[in-house]
């Protein structure tokens, strides 16, 4: 297991106070904090070797280039791709996203349909429902059943209409574990090519692209200890191969004449301008830390944090929680509100006791519509956190539920 | 004037060693180095304030957005930009031409001509290559005369066809400052957008986005002190209101349904998923560096080292430099070549000497090759060079030709 303590020391942010009380941060489903090995790494950058890559051959650029492409092999390694050709360094999953939806819209034609789930975020459906409108392909949403994912509905809308599967590893909401080996398999029976949203998932779980045989993976750095402005959209090279470049400009050509221009190889045909160099190497630094802490040992730490809390927070009256009540089919997020209270008064609240949720849509209003709900309370969990960060969670629930229901 | 010497000492990257060397860093075209007080910003992010924006209550998530948001006013004002609602937060200059040709995207038909220059950099030219093929509109190009813009031949070829006008600043080998008040005026009397590439010369001259009147202005932060992965567009609000977003996801968003879904107002309806928090911050804090040591004493300083190291550079027989001859019409960037060495082998010799300058096409191939040239050698100056620095380029080139006329 995760030595809690030890990993609080690594960031620095943690040792604050937020109105008087030690800041508990449980919005790590938005972003979480950095370590200072990641930080170092950072500052080491800019220190020491701060220069554009490939372009250069000064002493300073070569180091640069080494780097980020060193990065992009911790990255290849982390996500076990096949090969460096695979790894492309975005802005986020936000834009991995995009670009794949970019793509499809080469494919798509009238009568082909994209299969979502209602869980989505909004970065992994609006990309969808544009590249819809502009092909007429349909949009279908596949539903939940007990809180999570309705496999029976999943199946029943996958037919050979099916072009494109697009589905998040894990709900940003609920919390679900999504079987993306079985789904990808059941995809590729169809002909449809699936793309996961990894962005809850790789910075908390292992993941194997190869194992789970997607055809497209994206992450986002930030989420996972990294700075901002940086992310990975993972593709199987012979897709990629076959996929024009979704940027235009320096980096990413090989000749370019008045009218016409050629490509680079693949990864860096997809690669334009300048990239965020600092961060793709801190990005490599991040892994570096997530490896040495073990993700088996992560995931089995979250998890261990929702067995300890979610019956807790089941006990409070008037506490509904979404997504499966078995800790067991969870990862560390968990939505919830409390009955007559309104979402952001509770995180007004909790922030009031220094404890650091998020309330709102969480980017997934068709899933919180689908809900019957306006917006929810989001507690989510990270390597960081303890069992004494649940208690405080517990505890300011309980305080802010007798503040508002003594006082209005 | 700057005071140099005080100047460097903000920058620990220039305080080494380079093959023995002292570092002389003459590749600011391609990147500059990050001043502490930047780097101090973008640490004091993390380790106090980090957490996604827009989205939250807790204090965390209150004092990030505060500090992104002030980061954009103060571009806002930077640039002279009318409102905050102008200002867009990009990954860099690429990105935003890459998005002002999308929207050229819906506007081009055939027989629609997009003016450029033979001096654009890669990242304009190839999004307009990649429109003018989807659009069956035609790519036009001004050339040169005496080295820089041949302003007849420009206004020969802005007519009533012309849609777009697409320009940068200064170029990035030619080291010319293009009339971009006067251009912009000729652009709007024939109805075509003017935009501007200012990943050049934002960063080395007062730039007044209302006096220049373009319609559209890009510029990278790292090319301007500030972290790689972020970068400003610039566009007339107007105009923006008028444009579809081109990255779609969370933050962007006012409603989103199953099928369909409303943007937020200017400027977050552009800014699809979590933007590069940390970087935009730290770029505000370059704008502060840039307005204390005031952007019109930055320029005459680069002007100053241009006068005093141009003449010497044009005294090194069989050494060719592109551009204009009179160092009052250049900034600070020089592209040069050494008769019968290869450019690649003068850069390597002059970092031997702890020089770095760039070698090659320097994303601009269709100039080289107009040029009749495969590659050119560029030294780009910043506040932090000095005179010194501008003697030990001389003498290397001068070693560098010794040591290969003797050698070979």
């Amino acid at each position: 297991m995760l030595d809690v303590k030890k990993i609080q020391k690594d960031f620095a942010i943690l040792q604050q106070l937020v109105n008087d009380e030690p800041l508990v941060y449980l919005d790590n489903a938005a972003t979480t904090q950095k370590p200072q090995a990641v930080l170092d790494v950072l500052m080491d950058y800019y220190h020491t070797d701060n220069a554009n890559v490939h372009r250069g051959v000064h002493t300073l650029a070569e180091r640069a280039t080494k780097n980020y492409e060193i990065s992009r092999e911790k990255l290849c390694q982390f996500l076990n791709a096949r090969s460096t050709k695979e790894i492309l360094f975005t802005r986020g999953t936000t834009t991995g996203l995009n670009w794949v939806a970019q793509f499809a819209r080469e494919i798509l034609k009238p009568g082909d349909q994209v299969l979502v789930s209602i869980m989505e975020h909004h970065s992994n459906l609006i990309p969808w429902q544009e590249v819809c409108r502009t092909t007429g392909a349909e949009l279908v949403y596949a539903y939940l059943k007990d809180g999570q994912l309705d496999m029976d509905d999943f199946k029943s809308k996958l037919t050979a209409k099916t072009k494109f599967v697009s589905l998040a590893q894990i709900s940003n909401v609920l919390g679900c574990i999504n079987p993306i080996k079985e789904i990808a398999r059941l995809s590729h029976q169809v002909g449809a090519y699936l793309v996961v949203d990894g962005a809850q998932s790789a910075p908390h779980m292992k993941v194997d692209v190869q194992d789970l045989d997607c055809d497209f993976f994206t992450l986002s750095g930030h989420k996972m200890l990294s700075p901002t402005g940086i992310g990975v959209l993972y593709g199987k090279e012979e897709i990629l191969n076959r996929i024009s470049p979704i940027e235009f400009g320096g980096e990413m050509i090989d000749f370019v004449y008045e009218q016409e221009a050629s490509w680079k190889e693949l990864p860096w045909k997809f690669e334009a301008g300048t990239p965020n160099i600092a961060g793709s190497i801190a990005l490599g630094a991040a892994v570096d830390y997530l490896n040495n802490l073990g993700l088996e040992n992560i995931h089995a730490h979250e998890q261990d944090l929702v067995a300890y809390v979610l019956p807790k927070l089941q006990a409070i009256e008037g506490l509904t929680i979404y997504g499966p009540q078995d800790p067991v089919q969870r990862a560390g997020v968990i939505a919830f509100n409390l009955e007559g209270l309104h979402p952001h008064d509770v995180a007004t609240a909790l922030d009031y006791e220094g404890v650091a949720v998020r309330a709102g849509h969480h980017c997934a209003q068709p899933l919180i519509n689908h809900l019957g709900i306006h917006s929810a309370v989001r507690a989510s969990f990270y390597i960081y956190n303890s069992k004494e960060d649940c208690d405080k969670l517990v505890d300011a629930i309980l305080k802010a539920k007798e503040f508002f229901n003594g006082t209005f």
